[in-house]
């Protein structure tokens, strides 16, 4: 007999949260032309980033600094908190893991919206522990929901994502203030802000409404782009922070990505130019549903979901026509959401081969 | 009442396995000049990692491939095995953390060497399983301690590193294949191969060997001279390797160091000159010891361990006279072997701070 699984492991499906693009690419055979279906920010990174990376390269003999100082002093003053309240990870991916680790007993109940990230449910599993899912209120999370919820199931964690993933709607802070003070302090919240610099004035809540029972995720990948680099951070309190130093891996950061995240954190100019950049290009993704009268989200992302107007099998249809024509995207495939396809912001070329692609696409599909 | 940890959470220390160079750098308000702790690679990676990351700096937008595809392909290929019989993570550290996830229980027993990985016992002891450790036989770990261990004890998991760190020393491939033979079906051996490249021809068992229970570890942090990049790999079973997709980070490893990874592995001669130049540090390393009228052990590594003539008492003081001259070395905590210091190999330029400053820090520690 050779060595067995744990039982939980045993349990655990082989199935992945996201296949990546390379896998399709290799399947098919042929590069996607225009890459715009994982909420990459194809504006790019800061040149300064290339710059410090290209300086720091001869270092990486080096294992990188365990404690992530520098980027976490960084962090601190350019968000105004203290250190101690900001635990790097390896992009929020690793950091939920830990948080599902540490403070998610085996067998106990966690809340999220049905539709919700999934990889945030594979963590979950992967502890565990058993998920309740709340579903979307139309295209939004709902979190007054999520708290009756929380209320009635006394779950050790609840996740709530604002801007949402993969709708691209926003809660304004005040709701989101709703959910904060109502979880029961015994629950911990997980507030994801991925998205949060492209959200409008108003949906984050002041950086300084921090708690013991909430840890809010923020992340290298998107804004700052940067998704390759592997970089997220949590902000909670003190204590709750520093019981990461328990079970992460302390030399995972690598030392490149230390320089990477820094030197774009340092570049705010280049941060408020590709939040611009997002915005207008959020307008022309709606104009583009719009010129194939499909209607497309408020997105308060960098990405716009938009709705192709019949019911799941003909988004996904869409999808596959769009792949076909080297277009990635993706689409949630939650029932109720799955009508729907999700399309990154990029370059002007890319958003142009999606637009000369999609009324294609829709044809090859069976538009009615 | 704030949310609470997991009780096994709960269990856990604070503590870390290394406090990092930096830390001490901080602690102490200046920099080592000499960075010969960590086993670290000072002859650093091949100058065409820098070209390759330079020429991916601008793609770092983009997502890793959650597949490690290229690399996979690329370690397969030279190492003359099946691409599914490697699993990529992040640094052996992280794979170690993933392989007791796996295929320890929690309360289960592992067995390892008192004095083995310390970042090893710590994924052990975070996943709720128990140490039971077996001495080392002088300076060597001891595989037939550990196999009269293992069929005593019926682990979930035993540990084996060759060759050995903190103190350098291998065991020829004939006496790790019996313990390799020796250990029962159902228990998995953690074969840990870090220093592999540097160990003398007839050490490492035929890359072939390839059982069900073992899993391989190495790494690209020692030889090839990336530990700031941090990969590693698992070689084992399809079926054993296949597992890691049930737990591991699949957006963990990041999109540079997969690149850097594939450029190091690329650049075999590089590679064979690091090696070189690191046995001929060695041998320099052996005669600063003799020129002190100290001994060190014929290393396998690229550090070697120099046994300071006393107790540990005394080598602690000797590595805390070395940091304030300003050269950063490590040693071993256990009693029987701890008193030795650790010194990494690396250009002469350090090698000469070392040498100038060891007469100085022996006085000063007290010498005889």
């Amino acid at each position: 007999m050779p060595p067995h699984l744990t039982n939980l492991a045993k349990s655990l499906p082989s199935t992945v949260p996201f296949v990546g693009p390379e896998t399709q690419e290799r399947n098919n055979g042929r590069s996607f032309k225009a890459r715009l279906g994982a909420n990459e920010n194809g504006f790019g990174a800061s040149p300064k980033v290339a710059a410090a990376m290209a300086a720091a390269s001869d270092e990486m003999w080096k294992y990188g600094d365990p404690e992530n100082y520098e980027l976490t002093q960084a962090l601190a003053h350019h968000l105004g908190i203290q250190p101690g309240q900001i635990a790097v990870g390896e992009g929020i991916d690793g950091l939920l893991g830990l948080a599902v680790r540490l403070f998610v007993e085996p067998g106990a109940t966690v809340v999220t919206s049905l539709g919700g990230y999934p990889t945030f449910n594979y963590h979950v599993a992967g502890f565990g522990a058993q998920l309740h899912t709340v579903p979307y209120k139309g295209n939004y999370e709902d979190p007054d929901a999520l708290l009756a919820a929380v209320l009635k199931m006394k779950p050790a964690m609840v996740y709530f994502a604002n801007p949402d993933n993969p709708m691209s709607t926003c809660w304004p802070a005040e709701d989101v203030m709703r959910l904060i003070d109502g979880v029961p302090d015994d629950v911990m919240l997980i507030l994801d802000e991925a998205y949060g610099e492209f959200a409008p004035v108003g949906t984050l809540p002041p950086i300084d409404v921090i708690r013991p029972n909430m840890l809010r995720m923020r992340t290298f990948s998107k804004a700052y782009g940067l998704a390759g680099m592997r970089c997220g951070y949590a902000i909670g309190d003190v204590e709750m922070i520093r019981a990461f130093d328990r079970v992460r891996n302390h030399f995972g950061i690598s030392r490149m990505t230390q320089v990477a995240a820094l030197a774009a954190l340092k570049d705010q100019a280049h941060l408020a130019e590709t939040v611009k950049k997002v915005e207008r290009c959020r307008e022309r993704l709606y104009r583009i549903a719009e010129d194939n009268r499909l209607t497309a989200l408020p997105s308060a992302t960098n990405f716009v979901a938009i709705n192709c107007g019949s019911d799941g099998a003909f988004a996904m249809r869409v999808l596959q026509e769009l792949g076909q024509r080297g277009i990635f995207v993706r689409k949630p495939m939650t029932p109720g959401l799955d009508h729907y396809i999700r399309v990154s912001c990029g370059p002007d070329a890319e958003i142009d081969l999606f637009a000369k692609a999609l009324p294609a696409a829709l044809d090859a599909a069976g538009k009615a």
